[in-house]
């Protein structure tokens, strides 16, 4: 069998990170998680990329965790802290501290760290037949911390108990009702549909993208401090300290004079 | 008439509280919100409930509090306070505390203590014929600052607003669409479809839903700070320190070995 | 062509603040953003005011900030910074700070300035045509800190990525969907739908709707809190230390009172 891997890509402005382990719906081995914050950290440090899309390889985004290699580390306190602390969160973290816009694209199975990498993710387009849930509660132990508060942010402390106390499972439209999700379109369409979505992030200001992003993470800062003792990942960038450096920017500036020219602004 | 009173049953892992108040449509009197305080530290210290139902006698939830009452202690500051902080609030942080998962079964009128209530439950399914609202503001008072933070967190701000400031009333579908209710089902379906969610929790695994619980109740702290002055009610347990020593415990062991085994778990 | 200010209008316990700009679909200049600040401080200090509606003159809510006059100041750090910290966040936090209830009558376009000004009303009526969105990404800026803090938590974090980051727009039921608005209804149907939740407002207690309000409103304090440097904007009026100082009002005992006479409150 093939070792689950991240693959990378990159074409002009817009990247694209793909999950790559299809005979396990693709869940993420602790390898991933790791490539995860590295796709994430080069992204950051990239200068030119607009936009990125996180797909899963095949039919499915991505069905949890990989379980066949939990007995080796599950069992042991220090081992299950790591695990959550540094490969898990080492790869979420690196998301939420991404600057670039991040769509997902999800189609078939979204349980457990699929709906973790999603949480992380800005705009989130699904396939109708896409599957959501966080069942763990069958195989014996709760969420870490700060993937709870994570997921219950973004899907809602109502569904997020739901996935967590009943292990329910969820269908595309119920994500969308919850506002967890942007658009729910045909499965045929998905591809189309976040294609579209990512060039039409990459014409906009990329300025602006950066800073708004900034803006919307520093609201969500209570993350940080859900439970106590956690390492802290150092940041690749801080955020702005000064929301209003950006006036005499050049991009600020065609923005605002296309306007007045009545043209389409070239960012 | 038969004064208000809580009802208490056990059936195996299954506990189930009544509001016995049936000629006021189960409205709260004092008494009942210290028996509700007391029930409900019964359960967090119980070893054995994996689950509790809170339900209303008869064809209603709970219509508010026992206006009847109200001459008695409202119009004096001392005990208007006493009434909020203590017995109110009192039996809504021993809910709040509980860490065994507790599902709200909703028929009929859902107003004012009603509400409350509700939002102290995880799971909460209603009849399609029930009926919501906090209109105090015809009763010439403002909801106290922990119980509107508590509804305005569960309901949402817009509708806490419409509650309050217009004492709008809403049907089961608008809090379906708010995210508060989790299911809405025919008026007949409702005993069996909360005794099938009852059940279907108590079979997953128990340690794990307390962890989670302890985990998205800490998400909530701030609630606790709404308003300076207040009294404190002392947690009969406190959450855990430590998230990971759940590691080598025989739940979470069983739970992992039955998914590698292709086995059912045994909790 | 005429210059765009604001129309103060009182009837009654009702106010009525019309934003006039019509040729430019009611956009905000400088001007009409400190007017709405002197507006909303007066409301503020007004004994008699129940409720206040805002509106749009014409055919719109409001289309945004009047561009025409961006080249002046916004490509000046110093003068970037006053408008948004002094002229914007002056008018929207006077807003915030008022304890009378707010009804927003939205038609036609609400972009930009338009949903943050929605974004400090307590009930939010649309015409089921009007539009929704902040598309400044093409005009090369991001939304100050404390303004995409106030939009995001109103429209929700999903809905204020995809208007922030993809120059998305929506539609009245979209908005009402996310939770924004309160009601959506023909268009022929606005006015006289907002005239009524006026007079519904107005006739309870009015007390208890600005102790509500400013208890709402503390729930929302982390806003403040956004980003540092912020200058500090005094508040009109200091909320209650005493949430239960009510007790022995005339207001209070009406209501209940009335209750128990079975008769309609006089506030």
């Amino acid at each position: 069998m093939v070792p689950g891997t991240l693959r990378f890509e990159q074409v002009g402005p817009l990247a694209r990170i793909t999950l790559c382990h299809t005979h396990r719906f693709n869940a993420m081995t602790r390898l991933m998680w790791r490539e995860l914050r590295v796709a994430f950290e080069h992204v950051q440090l990239s200068q030119d990329i607009r936009c990125v899309v996180v797909a899963g390889e095949g039919s499915h985004f991505c069905s949890g965790g990989d379980i066949s290699e939990y007995a080796a580390f599950r069992f042991q306190e220090a081992s299950l802290r790591e695990f959550h602390e540094g490969d898990v969160w080492g790869g979420l973290q690196a998301m939420l501290d991404c600057d670039v816009p991040i769509v997902a694209q999800i189609a078939g199975n979204c349980m457990g760290a699929g709906v973790e990498i999603a949480s992380c993710c800005d705009i989130r387009v699904s396939a109708q037949s896409a599957r959501f849930g966080a069942p763990i509660a069958k195989l014996g132990f709760p969420m870490a911390p700060r993937e709870a508060a994570l997921v219950a942010r973004e899907v809602g402390a109502v569904m997020a108990r739901q996935m967590l106390l009943e292990a329910a499972l969820f269908g595309a439209h119920d994500l969308k009702a919850a506002g967890f999700l942007s658009r729910v379109v045909d499965d045929d369409a998905l591809d189309a549909e976040v294609q579209a979505t990512a060039l039409r992030i990459a014409a906009l200001a990329p300025q602006a993208a950066r800073m708004n992003k900034q803006t919307l993470r520093e609201l969500n800062q209570p993350l940080a401090g859900v439970s106590s003792g956690f390492s802290h990942h150092k940041k690749v960038v801080k955020s702005t300290l000064n929301p209003y450096a950006y006036a005499n920017s050049a991009e600020h500036r065609e923005g605002i004079q296309a306007f007045l020219d009545k043209r389409k602004p070239a960012f």
